[in-house]
Parts: structure tokens; C-alpha cells; sequence
């Protein structure tokens, strides 16, 4: 029997994990996106409805996430009859937890359910990171590649990108704050320098290698050490008010380290599962202090990527 | 009975290995250097004899990178006897295989060893690294730290270096070539830019987190990606004639990377068992065609770390 319609979940995701600007990601699955995808008579892709959402997003298809991932399978893998998607939000909107993304990754496995033979995950990489391209402007997999495949994942390349699940310790949790501001993704990318210093780069890398090490070798004292971002943090630390107090804080509760999640202004602390909620209280505090406040959450690092919730 | 004569081995290093500048170094076992200790009457630390040299060394012990490591070492764990020393080196000076570096932890172990109470391999690393920047003008512990250790090792930190040894996947053999040409290490490090791009930062990033996965997870395939220095390489290529076309011929002979030893002129290749000897001799080939003659080995790599071959 032909499934006629499929609703895809797909986590929201903390990219860059301070030390992997661009290349690192993992999943938050205590919250997502819902994409559901329907077989329809009129040919094409067609956006029904967006939930969940303040702010109108374009209902036309290729200026959707969804949309745009939905035709980019679509031109791989044809099919004889038209898709019609609906998109449950449960991501906020410019929140730095990859919503376009997981909106993205979410509509491309639901409609790939629906064809007569569906890709394998992986292969629905290349069309996620196709979609999200529409949102950010550019073609990233740091926050597309966890929301698909779950788990800490890391990006190497971009048009043929290789991911890599990288084994996360089990005692660890994320503190994950999303404080009600606003920041663009197009003001946090503007802020960066094009050039940095060598000597910066030599910190980073050794942070980012002791940060893999860590997690490989389950090693809490070295990930303390190196979960250090000296070359982007700082320089968008000042767009988020509260956040250098936060960190402060979430370090003097316990953490092993605290940092923007993508291009903020959500902020992110992984800590032992003893300390996560000091850690948060800590963190909102902070916040509180500059009159923001917060939602907020604790989740294990990582968890399962997208899956089929609906198929029939 | 206490120690009266000790003599050490250190193994010479590949440091950087590609994408890992400053952080990142394997010990080669093929060739090393010697240091004997010796208790004497007179007090302080005394070089008597460097052997295996063309040019002279200093003999004056704070300006000699086994005498200051020595120096180092009774500053914190003082004797009441003399030490005289006598360096053998295996390591052609100026190679970039980490002679200096060689010389410094076989004079910190073979030393060590005259102490009453030895200390622990791991507590030399800060008397190493002292003798090290003897020579090169800066602590750095990307030679010592495989010296000393043995094996694949990530320094993260200077002050209070964090050493990690990291798996090599064990079917990979190192070929090293020392082509017959002088580079000094410091126009090797003159030529570097201080400011580099934000965009090769993050190719570079994620050649170096693809470079570690690979090993952790014995991924030949990824290792075979990731392994490229888009940062440091293209900037010293030009001062080793040759190098550009032995990388080429390596790259075509089966090898998984290519890249530069340290500050260079040695370049290595990691490979394959079965490829070994078709990767040197296509480097070799390279390097020829620009008159230049070579020194070269095959070798797993890393390997065990310095060690005492003579107690007595």
C-alpha cells in the first residue's frame, strides 16, 4: 500500500558547541519541528499551513525551508503526484536552535515517506541542507546534519559533506536557555572578523582536539579544559545581554562549559547530571538580572534525530 | 644503590602532522637521540661531549636544550651531586624532525634517573619543554610531548599542558623523507601569516576534528579526507622545492595524507602497509627531480616514547 500521508519530527539542535563554529552539532530532541507531508492530485508543492508561529514565514515553496527541501528531493526522485505540507513550529523562530533546519530536515522525511522508494537518511542530507540554504543564505550541515541523524555530529565539507557521530558521555546534560530577545542570524554572522589572529587559531584548534578527546576517551576533565570558544564567542558575546554573566554563572555552578547555541541568542551549558539544575537556576539568574526572561529546558546530549510520527 | 650513569633514548617527532599545528605530534622510533647522565664530583650540570654533529652545538648548559632541560629539572628536584652530559645525536640538526626537542627529554629521563626519587615520565614535561625553547626561541610541546610519550599526542595548554595520547588505527605506517637542504626554523615560522581567513579556519577546523575522528574510529576513508593542512602548508610549500610534487606523487601512489615535519624541510606521508614502499618511492622520484637527495625510513607510527637504555 502507497503511504498517502507521513508527519515527520525533527529536533531542534545546538550548533557550533563553542569550540566547532560551523562544524559541530547536536540534537535537543525535547523540542522540534512537525512537518506532514500529503499526497496530493494537483502536481507540485504546495505550503498549506504554518502553526506555531508569531511571525508570517513565506508559504511559497521555494522560499520555504520545507518547501525548498521538499523540490530539491523532488528533483532527484520525481513522482507522479503533487506534496502538500503542513508545518507545526515548535521551534521559536530566530532562536539560534536551528528551526530552520529542523523544519528543513522534518518536511524532506516526511515526503521522502511517501515515495515509492525512500532514501536511506543520509541520503536526504544533500536536500535538508539545500532547504535550510533558503533561511541562512548559505549551505550549512551543522545544525541539518544532527537534526537528521540525532546524536553529536560533526560536518566535514559541505557538497559532498562526510558526518560523523561523535560519542558523548553518558553523565552529561545540556542546559539549553533561549532568552525573549531578538538577534538575526544576519546581524551574528556581520559581527565576525573575515581575518583572526594564527595565535587564536592555535587555541582553537587545541580546544576543539581536546574537546573531541574528551568525548571519545569520556575524559570530563579534559572536556572542562578545552570547552572554551576564544574565536567567535567573543566577539558576539556583546549582543547578548546577560550572556558573559550566565556563563560566569553556569562555570561557578559547575559546568564544563557554556556558550552561544549557533548564532544565539539561545545559550547552552553542558554539565553532570547532578549539577544541571544549579547550572540552569544559575544561568536564568543572570538573566533575570538584565530583565530578560527565559524558556528553558535540560536534555541529554544528543538523542535521536528525525523520525516518521504519522505514516498511512 | 643509586644510580651513576644513565643514558636515554628519545625518538625524533613528526610535529604538526598536517593539521595540527603546534598541538599536534607522532614519535618516530626509527631514529632518535642519546643522552648519558653521569654523577660527578663538581657540582652543576656539565656537557662534555656532542657527538653526531656537523656543526657545533653550544656547550654551555642554559644555552643547550639538554643542559637547560637538566637545569630545569634539579630547579625543582635538587641533588647534591654533579651531572655531566654526553649527546649523541641520531637526528640530523635543522631536519624538523625534532632533534632539539629529542635531545631534551632523553637529557630530562636519562637525568631523572639519577634522582633518588624519580619523577613520574609525565612530571618531565615542563623540564623538556624548558630545554626545547632553548632552541626554538618559544615553549612548545608538539615535539616533547611524542618524545617523551611515545604515540599520537594532543597537547592542549602551555602552562599546564594537558597531554593526550590518541589511537592511531594500527594498519598505518609513516614514511619520512629528509631531503639534503638547509631551512631554519625560524624563516619556516617568518614566512607565516599572523592573520589568517575566518574561511580556512573552518576548513581547517574541520580537517582537524575529521583527522581525530578518523583515528578514534579507525576510518581510514575519513582520515584520507580530512588529512590536509589548508593553513600552514600553502604557506611554507614554497620553501621546500620538491615538496609540492613529492605531495602530488604520494597523493597518486595510494598515500591517505601528505604534509610537512614540524617547521620542515622533512615532509611525511601516512599510508597504507601495502603502500608504503610505492609512496617513498614516488616522493623519493619527486625530490630527485629537483637534484635533491634524501634520507628516508618507513615506520609505524608513534611507538614507544623515550626511554633508559643504559642504568648502571
Amino acid at each position: 500500500m502507497p503511504v498517502r500521508v507521513a508527519t515527520a519530527f525533527a529536533p531542534a539542535t545546538v550548533g557550533n558547541v563553542g569550540v566547532g563554529f560551523d562544524i559541530l552539532g547536536h540534537a535537543f530532541g525535547v523540542i522540534g519541528d512537525r512537518v506532514r507531508a500529503e499526497r496530493s492530485e494537483a502536481p507540485g508543492v504546495r505550503i498549506r499551513a504554518i502553526t506555531g508561529v508569531t511571525e508570517p514565514l513565506p508559504l511559497e515553496p521555494a522560499r520555504n525551508t520545507a518547501g525548498q527541501a521538499v523540490l530539491s528531493l523532488l528533483a532527484q526522485s520525481p513522482v507522479p503526484f503533487g506534496i502538500e505540507l503542513t508545518i507545526e513550529k515548535g521551534i521559536p523562530l530566530g532562536s539560534g536552535l536551528g528551526g530552520s533546519a529542523a523544519s528543513a530536515v522534518a518536511a524532506a522525511v516526511a515526503a521522502n515517506a511517501l515515495l515509492d522508494a525512500p532514501l536511506r537518511a543520509e541520503e536526504l542530507l544533500p536536500h535538508a541542507i539545500a532547504g535550510e540554504a533558503v533561511a541562512s543564505g548559505a549551505r550549512h550541515a551543522d545544525n541539518v546534519a544532527p537534526a537528521l541523524l540525532g546524536g553529536l555530529v560533526l560536518t566535514v565539507g559541505i557538497d559532498h559533506p562526510r558526518v560523523r557521530q561523535i560519542p558523548v558521555p553518558p553523565a552529561i546534560r545540556c542546559v539549553l536557555l533561549h532568552p525573549h530577545m531578538f538577534l538575526s542570524t544576519r546581524d551574528a554572522r556581520g559581527v565576525l572578523n573575515r581575518l583572526v589572529e594564527l595565535s587564536d587559531v592555535v587555541w582553537q584548534t587545541a580546544h576543539l582536539a581536546g574537546f573531541l578527546a574528551g568525548c571519545y576517551a569520556n575524559d570530563l576533565a579534559l572536556l572542562r579544559e578545552a570547552f572554551e570558544d576564544v574565536l567567535i564567542e567573543p566577539q558576539r558575546a556583546k549582543l547578548i545581554p546577560g550572556f558573559p554573566a550566565a556563563k560566569r554563572a553556569a562555570r561557578g555552578a559547575g559546568a564544563l562549559g557554556c556558550s552561544i547555541s549557533g548564532a544565539g541568542p539561545s545559550v547552552f551549558a553542558w554539565c553532570e547530571e547532578g549539577t544541571a539544575a544549579a547550572v540552569r537556576d544559575a544561568m536564568l539568574g543572570a538573566f533575570q538580572g538584565e530583565g530578560l526572561a527565559c524558556d528553558h529546558w535540560i536534555a541529554p546530549i544528543g538523542g535521536d534525530g528525525a523520525r516518521i510520527v504519522e505514516c498511512r
